[in-house]
């Protein structure tokens, strides 16, 4: 049991070295020092909470919010730090989801295989 | 970054060799060899996840149903077998939320800290 929160740790410490992890931390250091795109950052993360939220609770999303946050979306595209710090979080998002993929996987001796997702 | 998921892996192993997971694992199999109480389980999970479903959908859970719910819960409960089960998975699932707190932290680096939980 402690042995595995040590794990946990070492692998925390091994999360942290990764370029992934780095290039992220960098970036987000880049956009808070920039006013322009800290705001556009948060109003798009802004929008993109509001519709996941309607989504969860089976509220239909209106084509003209839909119109709205793709055209949200390919003005947050254009703006370079952004649209790395986007590639950027998809990225590490991927070695999470692995992680915790293997961590897990002794529950599947238990449940079986987890539902595929996607 | 392949440091992180031999982490990972000494993770997963580690939490494979603790006592919650070798009691949980035990217990499943008891369940899964005891035709009745396999049923029970079977029964009682489908129940709560047509309610989570409903719950996520916001969709109102009528009187009956709650009720329904919990006289389920109050007769697998009285179920030793399954109420150990229900015990270990409790456990398991709080040692498997620490392990996620602790290699998630440097996220709170460039997220601050995460909301908090209930
Ligand atoms: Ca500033
Ligand atoms: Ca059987």
């Amino acid at each position: 049991m402690s042995n595995a929160y040590d794990k946990a740790h070492e692998l925390k410490e091994a999360l942290a070295e990764t370029q992934e992890f780095k290039s992220l931390y960098d970036l987000h250091r880049q956009i808070d020092a920039d006013d322009i795109a800290k705001k556009m950052l948060e109003n798009f993360r802004k929008l993109q909470l509001d519709l996941q939220q309607k989504q969860m609770q089976g509220v239909q999303i209106s084509e003209e919010e839909a119109q709205q946050a793709q055209q949200q979306f390919e003005l947050v595209s254009q703006h370079e730090l952004i649209s790395k710090l986007m590639d950027a979080e998809q990225r590490l998002s991927v070695i999470i989801t692995d992680l915790n993929k293997i961590i897990t996987e002794p529950l599947e001796r238990i449940y079986g295989e987890p539902p595929q997702e996607q």
